[in-house]
């Protein structure tokens, strides 16, 4: 029979058994935590009405949508977890109670350009807090907190939250006259740790014809740092220009009160002025979080607060915050970088079980017993040498090996052999079943493994 | 601004956030059941080159095929979750441990008919055990006792797993003298449930060509009965008119014997001689379970042996036992026939802080102890009547509320309400975060509730 060459497509990620099991840490643990913070799982379906994902329209997303018919059907796969939202909470107004939080993590599509890093299927970790008219200021604070917590049960340590309110800009620039110019200087803006001060003065001066000294003014406000109570202090200075500009300052001052109350050290998160966040969607304050030893990696993590969620679906006033990560590229610079943690456990049991006699039913018995403790057990039942059987486990990093031979039964005993030392013993099964339980549960299982704070 | 109509496409499931819970629970289940078994996690792309997932090519399943062009690239979802394990298998052969095995919960696509009940996107959970040249019996019979336990753990009590061996059907149509005829006779016998006896004569004796004391003859042999001993010794007298015959008869008196070891009662399974499965790729023991109270529902569960996984990318021999659970559909079934466990906590969070002061820093620090004791807490800030905050607990069923006021601030304690009976206390936040801690756990978690035994 001629054959088919298997492949998988570029652009995929397709792990093998023992990165599979870092990366579902990875998701298990981020449930762990968006559960504690009280957001609901959902879980939308991947293809949606083109004429749905796409109401919004335009923009560069739109070219790099995996569009297509079926029947009459003009069917998209989804871009982001953001737009299925909005449509499940407008869909569903009436049956949610607010403020609504939920989690989803799933996978989205995009047919960038192929390039190494670079995905056309991968997976969003996002939450989002989701106000019916209101929303308090609070959810603000605790949005970045939540990530910090995630981070931190990941497994990194060397990260930092940068965090900056889009109505102290636009206030700000509305202070210089600017009010109409405010989106193409914040996109401009953020550019800064890209191309750098001087090129983003020639954009502000050239192609947004914004005058010199006014320019200059814009950069001397976003460099304004040191630490976060300074950064504050020096803001104080720009007090009674302007009403949004005074109303953002308010919200960054109780965001970063309530930041140190939802638990996040003043080491972790940052007033960062030049963060601006591309988009336009966003209209109170935005997040971005980066590895201290890896700037040039860019953001791992970003949203901000939004005031209309759904406007494409309903009249509805649906402000929200949100934050998502890239989990997919997040995942694949983790490992690039060195950060995935060798010492968790990627062995899919916990034991082998190595029947040594014809008759398999006194193993499986045994491993029946030891699987009703909640141990991962595997059956090694095939005709293969002892030896190679050994290997399997070595190489499936399986670190215990349970031999039941006739003397073994005849005792009503197990030899369970530790894989690390060599070490055998002759057990009870309960002492055997203990002995790997409790190897389990010392093993260390962040699947981050970061340089010490 | 003129608004989108927001939907989701029919034939494609969303659920509400109390339904999610409980669809979430069922993945989270069965992925530990699976994991207790040594199975490793595996997730592989929606997406295939139309050119590996058509190898095998024709069949129902082409037609119903999410298919499309992107650039050059002709493209298609995953129809099912074998053929990319075949894929992979085939791809990373050299990089795997054989036996191997793996579980994957995915979603996969088929263009069906819509119509109530059916899904054009759905989850399914297949376990598989894939050996390299060989794979011993005893595989065949864990991958039923899998499904046992899951069941079991998931809280289903009244179903059946009906067992059989196409060897044995193989052999004895070919000691009939109808060797040819194997699996047009099985397709046919396999629908023996749906359109009785009399209708299976017919199309054997009519569309087959089957002389009609033949016809009676598999019919008599499929009607075979009684207690799996009985069953079992009734077979017997059929040993020695064929080998291939005996040999599915050794097989399967071994699988009987080795599931009662993997810790299945015999209520829970049954040898019936009318399971066929419709596939031809099914070599030895087949599958099917049934719900007990709803036999019109159909097999909830079914697989079996094969003996060729990756015959169309590959000259190696990849023998295998795999089982697929229609996730998507059980759980329908399930919402459907009144067994989703009403009593299982689908509450986003175990508490609901209030916080009764205009600074919330107070009430965010609670919240902050309790997230780190591992219990799941919402805090309610926004600008509503107090009524409006405790009938936003009662409706997501949040069992208790947690006040925070100036009196309790002052003496350092914190109101706890309780949401089912009422009753407030004034306690320590250590003694609430036990109270709270305690009714969390002693919350039934089977997301199914079935009728006793």
């Amino acid at each position: 029979m001629s054959k088919v060459q298997p492949r998988t497509l570029s652009g995929f990620m397709e792990l093998l058994p023992p990165q599979q099991m870092q990366m579902e840490r990875m998701m298990e643990v981020l449930r762990g935590i968006y559960g504690r913070y009280g957001f609901t799982p959902l879980d939308t379906p991947l293809i949606e009405a083109s004429e749905v994902l796409l109401a919004k329209g335009g923009g560069e997303t739109e070219k790099q949508i995996y569009r297509f018919q079926k029947g009459d059907a003009d069917l998209s796969l989804r871009f982001d977890l953001t737009v299925p939202l909005a449509k499940y909470v407008a869909l569903h107004y009436g049956e949610l109670s607010f403020p609504f939080r939920r989690y989803q993590i799933g996978k989205v599509y995009r047919g960038e350009r192929a390039q190494r890093g670079r995905f056309r299927e991968f997976y969003q970790a996002d939450i989002d807090v989701i106000g019916d008219g209101k929303l308090d200021i609070s959810s603000e604070a605790e949005i970045p907190s939540i990530i910090y917590h995630a981070f931190t049960a990941l497994g990194l340590k060397r990260f930092r939250i940068c965090v900056n309110n889009r109505k102290v800009l636009s206030g700000f620039y509305a202070s210089l006259g600017l009010t109409g110019q405010s989106a193409g200087i914040m996109r401009t803006v953020d550019k800064l740790d890209k191309i750098g001060s001087e090129k983003v003065a020639d954009i502000l001066t050239g192609e947004l014809g914004i005058a010199p000294e006014l320019a200059a003014e814009i950069l001397r406000f976003t460099a304004i740092n040191g630490r976060n109570e300074e950064v504050l202090a020096s803001l104080e200075e720009y007090r009674g220009r302007n009403p949004l500009l005074d109303q953002g300052l308010d919200e960054l001052n109780t965001v970063v009160k309530y930041l140190s109350a939802f638990g996040v050290p003043e080491s972790h998160f940052a007033v960062d002025l030049a963060i601006a966040r591309g988009l336009d969607y966003y209209t109170g304050t935005v997040y971005e979080t980066t590895m201290l030893d890896h700037p040039e990696i860019g953001s791992i993590c970003s949203g901000g607060r939004y005031d209309n969620l759904a406007e494409y679906y309903t009249d509805k006033q649906l402000p929200g915050v949100g934050i998502s990560i890239g989990l997919t590229r997040l995942f694949f610079v983790l490992a690039e970088q060195g950060y995935l943690n060798e010492a968790m456990p990627t062995a899919p049991a916990d034991v082998l079980v190595l029947p040594m006699t014809g008759d398999l039913s006194p193993a499986i018995s045994a491993a029946t017993a030891l699987r009703q403790r909640g141990i991962r057990v595997q059956v090694h039942a095939e005709q293969k040498k002892f030896k190679q059987k050994l290997s399997f486990a070595d190489k499936l990093k399986i670190p215990f090996v349970l031999l039941l031979g006739e003397d073994e039964i005849s005792q009503g005993k197990v030899s369970l052999k530790d894989m690390h030392t060599g070490r055998q013993e002759l057990l009870t099964l309960d002492n055997a079943a203990l002995q790997i339980a409790q190897a389990a549960g010392a093993a260390g299982n962040t699947p981050i493994r970061d340089k010490g704070e």
